[in-house]
């Protein structure tokens, strides 16, 4: 008999699911080391496709790499507004990173020899990133409930990202993650706030047995 | 001031993540409509990159469809086996799926039009699917809390999964989720329990500044 979650404790899980943020504004301190612990503990305890663990988490340490990291988010954020077009004007106004503020940074990547796993993946080779969202995903909430902000940055070129780090051939990084203290967690999704999107009508993404088929 | 969680409750997120599990082995029963419905407002709650909700929940209800799906993931069972070369009898023995058994099935999907969505994924286009990942760990999760299963089966072709529920050009199907009842969740991942992989050291997987550099 497995043990069972109690009416309050189910509560707790969607309360952090819906209380999570992705953060780009944190105040200055520290990250407890044993906290950081626990998040990567967390994240450790994510599924992996075929249990092939293809996570590697990256602390950024020195003061000149987080300067670098800056630069390249810097470099492909202008990147970015210029591929958006009209909105690009739009997109400039927004905080998109908190790499100089936060108290904890890493960088994830996915893992070099993948090839080897084929379980689950010899269709859908794309797997072992999702396996790798599944473990940040696990961070964030973990962080949400120790009251720490997280914020996942994909806007870096990702072999520039490698190379500064000295990633063999095969490895790729997909996040850059600031972990934090703030003043506050936003109340909806800060790309909501700001106006950026909306939340869709969840009933439109749910169709039964069919692309286009509505259920009763 | 943003709501905080007591440790009581810190401790109740961080046990669904350690005892959440990819389950394949489901006892009969009907999942409860208003529990599904919950799970799927979990998963909608997902970070998604530049905001942009990739995810659609496809239900399959129909028992012909349900048994497309056991051929479809039959037929790539068997290649995958193949492709396994030494490992592949150790993988046949393995139950890799409870499509058949379990009580609520879904194909998950990245929607199509997803190349209007350039924010995050200029450099990195696969965010959308790490998007996805993250809403279906919301939903495991909350899954685990309310104490059904959950499976995640990665072994089908996915353009044949794509006709068979008429999937418009460009939308991706990347998971087959499996719900339902269970007699017990697995103590242990069940690959581990199996024998197919063990758990990695965490501390191997950490390194500080570069690719192989440890900490302190």
């Amino acid at each position: 008999m497995s043990a069972t979650f109690t009416a309050e404790q189910i509560d707790t899980v969607y309360r952090v699911i819906a209380e999570r943020r992705d953060v780009r504004h944190f105040i200055p301190g520290d990250v407890d080391e044993t906290v950081l612990a626990r998040l990567l503990q967390a994240a450790h305890h994510a599924p992996s496709v075929g249990y092939m663990q293809p996570w590697r988490f990256i602390r950024i340490a020195s003061p000149a790499l987080r300067s670098a990291l800056v630069a390249l988010v810097e470099a492909e954020r202008v990147r970015t507004a210029e591929a958006l077009g009209q909105r690009g004007a739009e997109f400039m106004r927004l905080k998109v990173e908190g790499i100089r503020e936060c108290g904890a940074l890493f960088v994830v990547a996915l893992a070099d020899g993948r090839d080897a796993h084929v379980f689950g993946r010899r269709t859908l080779p794309e797997m072992d990133l999702a396996s790798v969202a599944c473990a940040i995903q696990n961070m964030w909430l973990a962080a949400r409930a120790e009251g720490l902000g997280m914020g996942w940055v994909s806007l870096f070129d990702p072999d520039q990202l490698a190379r500064l780090l000295a990633m063999p051939a095969g490895a790729r990084p997909v996040a850059v993650l600031c972990l934090g203290h703030v003043e506050q967690f936003y109340p909806r999704p800060m790309l909501e706030m700001e106006g950026w999107d909306t939340r869709r009508t969840l009933a439109d993404l749910v169709t039964v047995d069919g692309w286009d088929k509505r259920g009763a």
